[in-house]
């Protein structure tokens, strides 16, 4: 019998309906499925790396990151943490791919939100973890209720991850439930990731993490969204050392190091040398957010979830759903017949299902000529 | 019972030798230790870089990589091959464990060799594989002889791997052994991965690879060794259509994609641009490899393997073991005693005791000074 030449482990796992909707997309398409703000890595950060390259030693790092980098991390954390707690990953998803395979056994459980980002459930998997959803419900504004994680809770529970400011959703969970969720969890074997990739990106009161009430948490964070950097897959996590210990381990074999080029400008950039350029771009997504909400309200009757964080629009098309076969088929139908990328809840689960997240990282042109097709979609 | 919060996977991976006597060393040594050459990355690149980072898009790049980079590692690769063959990682090591990962289930067999990289035995490990090894031998200048791969095959083989110019012992193998392994090979459901990291970097004849002479061949290389740019985390793999779409999937997922200011490097060299640089840095190696081999053969009357690759001397100091528990033993021994970083054998694996690895890469005030230490240890 012949054998299968590949891992059972890839099984099922596929592209995301994310990128299967921007293969379809050509460059004629107005672009409101972008995961990424279409601003510049800051020009203060590139100057910096333009005047010092030839001096730096472009060799390996230790596998952990720098020793400075991952002390600005410790000391940029807002937590009571050592630099020995950090460590450097490529990139976010590179971070969270860590933790679960240095966690993570046949049979361990993990628990994650519903919608959610979808590397999320192929992640586990990958790593030998069963997923199992906890749903983020329509009546709370699909922010956190912790009930919803203490009742998905079982003996099997190794992690439990969550992710506020929450992508799709753009909902921003309460300091007290995420207090109340600790509370439950220090008495649990369990790890909880915190995915705060959107942290800095907020439009009303700062995001709470559940970090501080929590002994066993690991946060995961990147200068990807905050500094406009994805391509330079630069993210780190911060947890306690035995864990912190063991990702090392296994960021030496796996990677050996993050780019050293980006660990450099991770130094610079989270000294905040490049703050100027860094908030004048959260200035202008607040200005995207304000014209897109004006721009949903005005054009069209449809119902959204006020973005509290993240540069998404979560809208809610459950009451336009009976001519199609459900998001996925609505998103294709805005593709080809008005020229438009969207992301269909779906791609975030059956929780999402009914919603289509709209990204206004985009230039504000897009943002409105991609609404006033929306509307005209709807008409 | 409290659970175990680590993954089984991680137990008994532990940090190289190779990190721990560098650990241990302080900067007061000389260091023959290093897996890097001393060289800077070519100024021909950073030159490319400071000129037009300003004008890149420094956002994600598709997960493969740039199709512009897989042309021209698909072109560079001497095989008759495509782009849609080639899959961009993050470094060689993160190519070779995106291959174990897509690959392996438990119960898999993956031969090794012995001595080898240290870091095949735990990749194979934490991918859910089991290691087996196979004998490269001493009375063959541990080159590859394919009857020992041949007899060591079972029906658990799931994958092959060979590493020719060979880290530690610096053998080239012969092209007529790659092509009986080859023929022997075509026969079997195993995939051979052939790491080739240090193919450029030759004394002799141009290494073969037994890529040209299999279909279910996987080749790995990277920017690291022959453009000396290990902090970039370049690397990538050429192989079969239906295992690199896997391999793009994982990558997804994993990391993303390759950071992307390393991937503009990665074009710029591939294309010959830094070939100047690159040239004389080769040239440089071997007036290094003819130092150490002149100090070796004026100042010590020890045997060791001619390098024919790589910058390693595999030295022979089998006959100077009574007084050391091992290679280990010595090699901490060397280190308190004469301030010389060396690597035992025994960190490659058993095949590996009663040698020493040094590295030529180092400058050559450091080889000769380092080689006169290593005289006087065993006056």
């Amino acid at each position: 019998m012949k054998k299968n030449l590949f891992s059972q482990r890839m099984e099922g796992i596929e592209k995301t309906l994310i990128r299967e909707i921007h293969d379809k997309a050509d460059p004629s398409c107005v672009d409101l499925g972008l995961g990424q703000p279409s601003f510049s890595t800051p020009s203060a950060i590139l100057n910096h790396l333009k005047k010092n390259i030839n001096d730096w030693n472009l060799g390996y790092s230790p596998n952990a990151g720098f020793p400075e980098l991952r002390e600005v991390i410790a000391e940029n954390s807002g937590l009571d943490v050592s630099s020995e707690q950090v460590c450097v990953t490529v990139g976010a998803e590179e971070a969270l791919f860590s933790i679960l395979m240095v966690t993570l056994d046949p049979g361990d459980e993990v628990l994650i939100p519903d919608p959610g980002f979808p590397a999320y459930e192929s992640l586990v998997k990958i790593a030998g973890g069963t997923p199992r959803k906890y749903p983020l419900r329509r009546e709370n504004n699909f922010s956190l209720t912790h009930e919803d994680i203490v009742k998905a809770v079982t003996p099997e529970t190794k992690v439990v991850l969550i992710n506020s400011p929450n992508n799709p959703t753009a909902a921003v969970y309460s300091q007290q439930e995420l207090k109340k969720l600790a509370g439950f969890m220090e008495d649990q074997d369990v790890w909880v990731i915190s995915d705060e990739v959107y942290r800095e990106l907020y439009y009303e009161e700062k995001p709470a993490s559940v970090a501080p009430y929590l002994s066993r948490c690991v946060v995961i964070n990147s200068l990807s969204k905050t500094f406009s950097m994805t391509g330079w897959r630069l993210g780190w996590c911060i947890g306690p050392s035995d864990l912190i210990q063991l990702m090392v381990k296994f960021n030496q074999l796996a990677v050996i190091c993050a780019p050293v080029v980006s660990q450099k400008a991770g130094i610079f950039a989270l000294k905040g040398l490049a703050d100027k350029e860094k908030e004048e771009n959260l200035k202008e997504l607040h200005r995207r957010r304000e014209t897109a909400l004006r721009c949903m309200d005005e054009w069209t009757d449809l119902d959204y979830i006020t973005p509290r964080g993240t540069f998404y629009l979560f809208v809610d098309v459950r009451d336009r759903m009976e001519k199609y076969g459900g998001s996925l088929d609505m998103c294709l139908k805005l593709l080809s017949e008005e020229k438009l990328v969207t992301i269909p809840g779906v791609a975030f689960g059956r929780g999402g299902e009914g919603y289509l997240r709209l990204s206004f990282a985009a230039p504000p042109p897009s943002i409105e000529e991609g609404i006033r097709r929306l509307s005209r979609f709807f008409k």
